[in-house]
């Protein structure tokens, strides 16, 4: 399903992408990965990661505020995934396709990390994910998600939730938030605040780290 | 040169588009602008906004982080524009071009506002807009900014600054500050906290206020 060109060099992010996605969700954590890659001049060298975006199919998607994108790859033509984002949005539409669920069981299965922002949380859940995990989502979806997944504990106040393999955001903007929590768990907190400083971002830390793979 | 189907309720907000353009920075004020068109539920009504991008030609453009955008608008058939948001990104090689030049003196002599995110500003210094005002940029570019424009008055470590007709922004995440503080200009405090609260964002406000048009 996926090609393989990964290498033990390259690090490749993958964020899903769908029709309705958020915006920020996707866009935020984009910035934040792909500034990882290239931002650092004097102190050392950059990570060498791939950030791509993925959809079902090929053709232009239109997002929850109807900007037009093109996804890099389609479920069957993308890199491997060692690192996945699931952004929110419209997810609900997405958790009930199959294509999608199958996709993302396989795609999860073998990613060394799965992150969800805001409402993308649902859809880690629809896969079983979430089970068992301390897990956070958009404030205004708190509530639907403790309902829907009564296995998961649902934090709320927090910007994100690091359950070592599993990391979720709060909404929309807290993906920026997890994203330089990711760059300092996979390279370092020199290299966060690097990053943080080049997008001249106040970077939100309050997260509860129950069980991070530290 | 532009389609004038503009009428006295909707007040249209375009963003330039062009390649290389930083991702945050236009996609940081289309999520906090369009979610002004459709956050509120209870306290009110939701500002009658169009946003939608703008780029010279059409096809898919490359951000400088290389996601795959589609401008809805070109220079030839975009909307009437009220407000302007000019991101930042390769603005330089933007400069150099008569087409974007002409487009931008156009275009800013008849919008209501003219604003910028991070380096954005030197387009909008290319056709004259920066002299006499109080402005700024992305902290790596403020010195190239005061040497290329020496007509301005480049203000430091602030998050936008507000000069009437004349809006500008510091570095890539100042743009959503920025924005928020067109929200609360053009529809009042309430909205702006509104889409703050909305997207989990934590409204960064350090700005200066010279000869705002309140």
């Amino acid at each position: 399903m996926t090609t393989s060109s990964h290498t033990d060099e390259t690090f490749n992010i993958g964020i899903f992408l769908y029709q309705g996605v958020e915006e920020l969700d996707f866009c935020g954590p984009f910035e934040v990965l792909k500034a990882a890659s290239y931002t650092r001049s004097e102190k050392g060298q950059n990570p060498v990661w791939q950030v791509f975006t993925v959809a079902e199919e090929p053709g232009l998607l239109k997002t929850s505020g109807e900007l037009l994108i093109q996804p890099h790859f389609t479920f069957h033509n993308h890199l491997h995934i060692d690192l996945l984002v699931v952004p929110g949005g419209l997810a609900s539409s997405q958790v009930k396709k199959p294509a999608v669920l199958e996709w993302l069981r396989k795609v999860t299965s073998q990613a060394q990390l799965n992150t969800s922002v805001c409402t993308g949380a649902f859809l880690l859940g629809a896969v079983g994910l979430l089970d068992g995990h301390t897990v956070t989502t958009h404030w205004s979806a708190l509530d639907e998600l403790a309902r829907q997944y009564p296995r998961a504990r649902v934090e709320r106040e927090v910007r994100w939730v690091d359950e070592g393999r599993l990391v979720t955001a709060a909404g929309i903007s807290a993906g920026m938030d997890m994203s330089l929590h990711l760059v300092e768990r996979l390279a370092g907190r020199e290299l966060a605040e690097e990053v943080a400083h080049y997008m001249e971002y106040r970077w939100q830390e309050q997260s509860s780290h129950h069980s991070a793979a530290e």
